[in-house]
């Protein structure tokens, strides 16, 4: 089954990084050709579809959401993280039942896909893992991501589960889910070095080895959290991380808000991933990461909205603006431009989970998840640079068409997979029980 | 002519601070009544809005933008600010002619009413003022504006302009503008200090009190700027407008970012209003204005998306939810919640422009600049909180109808007044003269 896109304003990053008027064609999973024209007759074309008008960009990459927590947007707004996660959060997490976290995964997976998300990696709650999955499964998104795991008695709250428990399940839902599809890969995610043990961050370290899986864990998000991590190890957070093997080009660090260089200079060395999470450091006053400073030196940097909670729009738009702005009072207005910004959400994504072979960029052979974005709102239509456009000026309201290995998903601002009106009827239902629990 | 908003969701901004669903009627240029249900045949209605499922709220006011650089956006990103005025700005201001400045009044009109924005107070350019006024008339737009004033030899490029026709031409437009109709208020707009002899700001200060219109002055915006104020005058920067007479209560500060306490308390003392342009802070890398703190201490602080170069995109709620997550890392997660944001782009405006008894809420006997919003989006969907919905979660591409002065022109997102293809149209073909130009 062949797809051309056709007449779009190509934006690839490739490694010449053109941008140009042109078709591209899809064939099944993949991206087969790119052209300045490409005939839908010789290339025996069955759908064609216009991007007139309108951006060609790969599939938006947010290498860090929690689909479990979309359901409480906006009831846990202007509180630092410690407490939003402990009075807020985890109390929230751990009242889900089985409908309520499916709705929680299914309202984020039509919101990313609407907006232009095409690749997550996700962390889950304790509970329920098995509904988070069978929901990403139907849903068609690229996925990566896995139960959260928090063992240490007195700083997990109600989500605390013991050692042997989490581990054993991580490994009967890697072997289940691991691969499962095209789209699902496992990822291994014990929480934050505060609600770990050393005994569950190093068996998570082995198993990581053993399955050859991502690992997924929270590190240096805020100063509060790294002082807890010090008085209790005598380390800094992602020193500690270092310290019990963990760092590694698998492990994602999510956040790095506050690294020393020396910890910097560790993550680099491991090539280890850090993903990057602007609204989110903003509104739980954890500070700005210095982005700019951490590219410079050669770490890998993606990009991702974070639970909605602390967000509240699981925009991958908004994360790209936000990103490049908010380096600019730390390094200067030349900081993080537009087109490095893009590359975060794309590439760089695509780095972070080890597929840039696969992903991040428009080539032939890549994996098709494409996305059309309008330039047709004032906002955007006079703006000739498409980098300026994409990440200054478009919203993820401006997406139209989503593309996910190949797979056409949102057509027309519609998705094809979801009801809009039913999905967010059902989570409003599950939403009010969840809420009359805490 | 009546006309009855029914069934949404009313954020009013009244002394209460009411949130209810319920219906709100207006009659002519006034808003008439607010209630949970009003009968449409009893009160003789000619027209029903439904606005179920949406946000009703006041209209938004930007109380600081440049209608005449909209045109450019996206065409001088990533540059400091006295650099990004000297080599890209005024050379574009000066290459306008009759039609591109029309064209980027109207595309800029446009956007912002299709944003929800109602009310702005704007800065033209030192040339060809009447065709910006025009066609501000022509769009319903409430207005408060006008040429913008630079006289000092070497530091206003090629809008230098000798100071007694700056003057002069001032004193026309006021006499010609100056409250012409309903939505129109003359704006003197002195550009700042750097580009602004003495003279000029002595003079500007006498016709504000002559004609009792408002003054419109941007002041410490960035180091560099203040540095030069310093340098010339001896002075700081709001320090040396205070001392040269100019701080009252309708003299409007735009930025402050860098004030002193000394002259934090100038401002307070004499009343005179803030516009605060966070998108604006951040690009420039001009840094964060310390808004909680200056809020606190009693300044009164509105909102500005300042010209669209800048920023890029004229969108208030990108505004509202940019300044009250910049101020959590400065003062804590609780700094500048939702509410507070929504108050600076509603009643704060309002206040900004001394027109708190007939703008910024939704209460009877007020002008009806009204605006509904959907709250259909997955991203919003889910949230009670009408303030957390509509600053963090929502964008001004939900924006479904706007009234200003009692009129309707925006409806189900499109605009009545303006043909949104032709105004791109014509707006690429005048950008691609400017450009070649320079």
């Amino acid at each position: 089954m062949k797809t051309l896109i056709q007449g779009g304003t190509l934006v690839t990053m490739d490694s010449e990084r053109r941008t140009f008027r042109g078709d591209l064609l899809i064939d099944g999973r993949y991206i087969k050709k790119i052209a300045k024209k490409i005939d839908p007759i010789k290339e025996n074309v069955k759908k064609i579809i216009s991007a007139e008008n309108k951006f060609v960009i790969p599939g938006l990459i947010q290498a860090h959401t929690h689909l479990v927590q979309t359901l409480f947007r906006g009831y846990a707004d202007d509180l630092p993280l410690l407490e939003w996660l402990k009075k807020k959060i985890w109390p929230m997490e751990f009242h889900h039942n089985k409908k309520s976290i499916r709705a929680s995964a299914k309202i984020s997976l039509l919101e990313m896909q609407l907006l232009g998300t095409t690749s997550i990696l996700d962390m889950a709650t304790v509970h329920l893992t098995n509904e988070v999955l069978e929901e990403v499964e139907h849903s068609n998104m690229r996925y990566w991501g896995g139960k959260c795991l928090m063992d240490y008695p007195n700083s997990s709250g109600p989500l605390y589960e013991p050692t042997g428990e989490a581990l054993k399940e991580t490994e009967e839902l890697i072997t289940e889910w691991h691969q499962k599809t095209d789209l699902i890969n496992y990822a291994i995610c014990p929480r934050f070095a505060v609600a770990c043990t050393d005994e569950l961050l190093r068996a998570s370290s082995d198993l990581q080895k053993q399955y050859n899986v991502f690992l997924h864990t929270h590190a240096s998000e805020s100063l509060e959290e790294i002082e807890v991590v010090r008085k209790r190890t005598g380390f800094g957070n992602i020193d500690y991380l270092d310290h019990l093997g963990l760092l590694n080009s698998k492990s994602v660090i999510i956040h790095g808000v506050h690294m020393t260089d020396d910890e910097l200079m560790k993550m680099i060395a491991n090539q280890t991933p850090l993903v990057h999470c602007p609204s989110s450091n903003l509104k739980l006053a954890s500070g700005v990461a210095p982005i700019e400073m951490y590219l410079e030196k050669g770490l890998k940097v993606g990009l991702g909205a974070d639970g909605a909670p602390c967000n509240n729009t699981m925009d991958p738009f908004m994360e790209m603006r936000l990103a490049a702005l908010i380096q600019k009072p730390l390094f200067g207005p030349e900081a993080l431009p537009a087109e490095k910004a893009f590359e975060m959400a794309t590439l760089g994504g695509a780095k972070v989970l080890c597929e840039e072979d696969r992903l991040g960029s428009l080539e032939e052979g890549k994996l098709a998840d494409i996305v059309t974005v309008d330039r047709e709102h004032p906002s955007v239509a006079t703006v000739e640079n498409p980098y300026s456009a994409l990440v200054y000026s478009c919203s993820g309201r401006d997406v139209n068409d989503v593309f996910i290995n190949g797979k056409l998903i949102v057509r027309n601002k519609k998705h094809k997979l979801y009801d809009r009106d039913e999905v967010i009827a059902e989570s409003k239902k599950q939403l009010k029980r969840v809420l009359s629990k805490i």
